[in-house]
């Protein structure tokens, strides 16, 4: 596996830029794949990565530098100088380079555009103009385009010319006049014709295409369905204006899947790996789900409650057992001692707020599961990419602690205040203790239990949602009867 | 979109099978895209397809064939007779027919093998043989390979006769003599290079590769990150076995996406679409599922129980409260009447039984809202596929409703043999009733809002599992209380 190969070799890279050894690092960055360099790449100081692309000439060091994650090639780009920079746009694809463009603060584009020609500066300005996630915002307008009228053989020395330019030449797009899509010819259909044959004869016409404006996804999905290699992407008059290559789909593909599972886990989307995206982001995405859904399950014990008050007509006892004896507001707003029976009150407690108090710890646990099985997903087996080693788990792991707390904390004051109001104290602080102890709870087993069945060689998938939230169900009805017992 | 198109000219097409309009159908085969004509096929009869796909020479019937969907493919070949079938797969991409040949009983396999020409059978024997979810299982044979030792202008010829058996000739593989992997030329480099250049010197060398017993996930986002067109595939021997393209790494992508998504939401992965799937399969992998969980949600019914009594101490007051009056099997055996304080038994009943009735509700809920969100994931936006249209919508959602009655039947009286043997037969009556219940709800919500909330244009996947769990919730407890109040 190249990985184990990267992390092996780190420290030599680290010595030759410390060293200045100007032939080794030239060699390395000519014999290695560019992604296994972009890999390298990760681990070092933004100023260790540009004297090691130094040693690469621009093409090279562009091709490098493409593979980097956006995240860090956005670290990367942010100290080095304006004229470099433009230099390094101006060689970028068309699609990596609006990515990039898109993600940087906007006086800094406005600074560096004038700096790059006018033909790339339209290209760049017209992508940027995409929405988010239309064909239009991951196309490359590098494609290769020939007229009809010409020969084959014609056709194979005007792509040698192209090539430089052209993400894939592999798929020929014949257009006429007005840039209007009128036909397609494949390399290999290309060298199989006989030399003289004209492409209008060899084209393959009624081209699937699909529009600028169509969602990226469904542009994805299409291309995987014909087993294309790139998708044409024409505008309302028909005329290409870019292609989306199959890896940029393969991507779409991976990173839809990653949305969704995280949607299906009540976890806003992340924009981008979730090991990689700060704490706070990652606060906000999650507690803004859980605050929601807490709201839900504090619904549903106003229902039970509701009920309960509508079943005990006969009288107080009865009522009492539902646990309203001394605080129901509509009968009573006084927050009085409760404390003197303490085993009925422990019982009827339960009544109303078990399934707020599990609901919050299986949120949260079903949260931290679904962010690390599809973390997970997205490595190799063998756990061999740099940085996903036990270190990191363990790094990650305290992390998922320190968001438990938190929003543990803002749950059960939230709770806690529903609680006082409604009804009164004693209540209150038991349900706002519970609730803090079972997030951080609910997050552990979330966070562990993938990763336990990853390390004994199990899907950690089949710590599904319910599975997480049946588990922390359990955890949640201990902790908050032992909470009740100390309290009253 | 080329299925609006494939939906409008079905009509055209089953009239031209009734006429037997030769020249119709024969047009119709050559002029529209294979995936066009596949889709179109797929809404019709066994007999029909192959009255059509007559109409089309070999070649271009088996392209049709492949993009037909796995499980049509089956129903397709079902009838044919040897001779025929034969023919097509031996004419079949060898990853495609080996897809084909593991889904068909192996004794009609066994019948066939000596029909397929020597060469073909040993391939096919030797891809039968790989695991499942390995790279052998997804990667195909048929590559363009050269030796080392020649020109440029050599290569192309030679290319241009092995071209009609490769799958692609864009990534050419230069072996040694013993099939060794060597080193790749693309034939974008190949034409760009001059025609005398021998291939030793402008092949890569230290080609990135695979194994044959790596996991096919594995090898599906290594090719993506290295946006490579194909990942060659060795042996221990880094000899050359096979080739996984793209296309094949994006299905891959796809297919692993979906049994996470499923895993997720605590469905067994299916092995086809979730629309293809018959019943009693889904209900199988549901059903194995709910049973588990609803088996965790009773251990925590035992622990609240415990608990329960654990705190009445003081006597038979509070542990009345909690429900445990008459019935508790350790201090009384018999199911004596409880109805006589209909109220306090309503109220304490709740207490224990809750979270059992809720987890059973939103467990089933999740998993309807998981499998079709998936498949709306799957599905382009405008919904335009054939077949995915307002009726199928009702048909799935027919077909929801009558799982869920089954399932619901079958945790109903799990739940009530428990109730029963733990407590009485009221309670037992109660539980039992309100899980039938709260199971096709929670079956129906989990169904109709991911499909409503696509009608409103908005992502299905805000239905997240958390949610829908917490929405059936709400639906559980006034369920509970109104059957509750009914039975006592």
């Amino acid at each position: 596996m190249p990985d184990v190969y990267s992390s092996l070799i780190l420290p030599d890279v680290r010595l030759m830029v410390q060293d200045e050894d100007r032939h080794g690092l030239t060699e390395f960055c000519r014999v290695l794949h560019p992604v296994v360099i972009a890999n390298i790449l990760e681990e070092l100081e933004p100023r260790e990565v540009w004297v090691i692309l130094d040693h690469a000439d621009l093409r090279l060091r562009v091709e490098i530098f493409e593979y980097v994650s956006l995240r860090r090639q956005m670290e990367l780009v942010e100290k080095l100088d304006k004229r470099r920079l433009s230099e390094l746009l101006e060689e970028m694809s068309s699609d990596d380079r609006v990515d990039l463009l898109s993600r940087m603060p906007q006086d800094r584009v406005e600074d560096l555009l004038p700096l790059i020609a006018q033909a790339e500066r339209n290209d760049i300005r017209r992508l940027l103009s995409y929405d988010e996630h239309s064909a239009g915002s991951i196309m490359t307008t590098e494609y290769a385009s020939l007229p009809a009228d010409i020969t084959a053989e014609e056709a194979l020395k005007r792509l040698r010319q192209q090539a430089p330019d052209s993400e894939t030449i592999y798929y020929i797009y014949i257009l006429n006049r007005n840039r209007r899509l009128e036909g397609l010819v494949s390399l290999r259909e290309l060298i199989l014709a006989k030399p003289e044959a004209s492409l209008s004869d060899i084209m393959q016409r009624d081209v699937i295409r699909m529009r600028v404006d169509e969602d990226r996804e469904d542009v994805a999905q299409e291309l995987a369905r014909y087993n294309f290699i790139a998708m044409p992407i024409v505008d309302n008059e028909e005329r290409l204006v870019g292609i989306v290559t199959h890896d940029d789909a393969i991507d779409v593909v991976q990173e839809e899947a990653t949305e969704d599972a995280h949607r299906q886990g009540a976890v806003e989307p992340l924009q981008d790996d979730y090991e990689d995206t700060p704490l706070l982001t990652i606060l906000w995405k999650r507690g803004i789900w859980l605050v929601v859904l807490s709201f839900v399950a504090l619904m549903t014990a106003e229902v039970a409650h509701r009920y309960a008050k509508a079943t005990s007509r006969d009288g107080s006892r009865a009522h009492e057992v539902a646990g309203f004896s001394q605080s129901d507001p509509s009968s009573d707003e006084s927050e009085v001692g409760v404390a003197d029976d303490a085993t009925d009150l422990t019982s009827s407690l339960i009544f109303l707020f078990i399934p707020l108090v599990m609901a919050s710890g299986g949120n949260a646990g079903s949260q931290s599961a679904t962010l690390f099985i599809r973390m997970f997903a997205l490595q190799p087996a063998d756990g061999a990419v740099p940085g996903t080693g036990f270190s990191v788990d363990r790094e990650l792991v305290l992390r998922e602690l320190v968001l438990a707390a938190v929003m543990g904390a803002v749950l059960a004051l939230l709770d806690f205040v529903y609680v006082l109001i409604r009804f009164d104290l004693a209540r209150a602080t038991a349900v706002g203790v519970t609730v803090f102890l079972i997030v951080i709870l609910g997050t552990t087993a979330g966070t562990m239990l993938p990763i336990l069945f990853r390390r004994l060689d199990m899907d950690p998938a089949i710590m599904s949602t319910p599975l997480i939230a049946a588990i922390v169900d359990v955890l949640g009805v201990v902790i908050f009867y032992e909470v009740a017992m100390i309290i009253f």
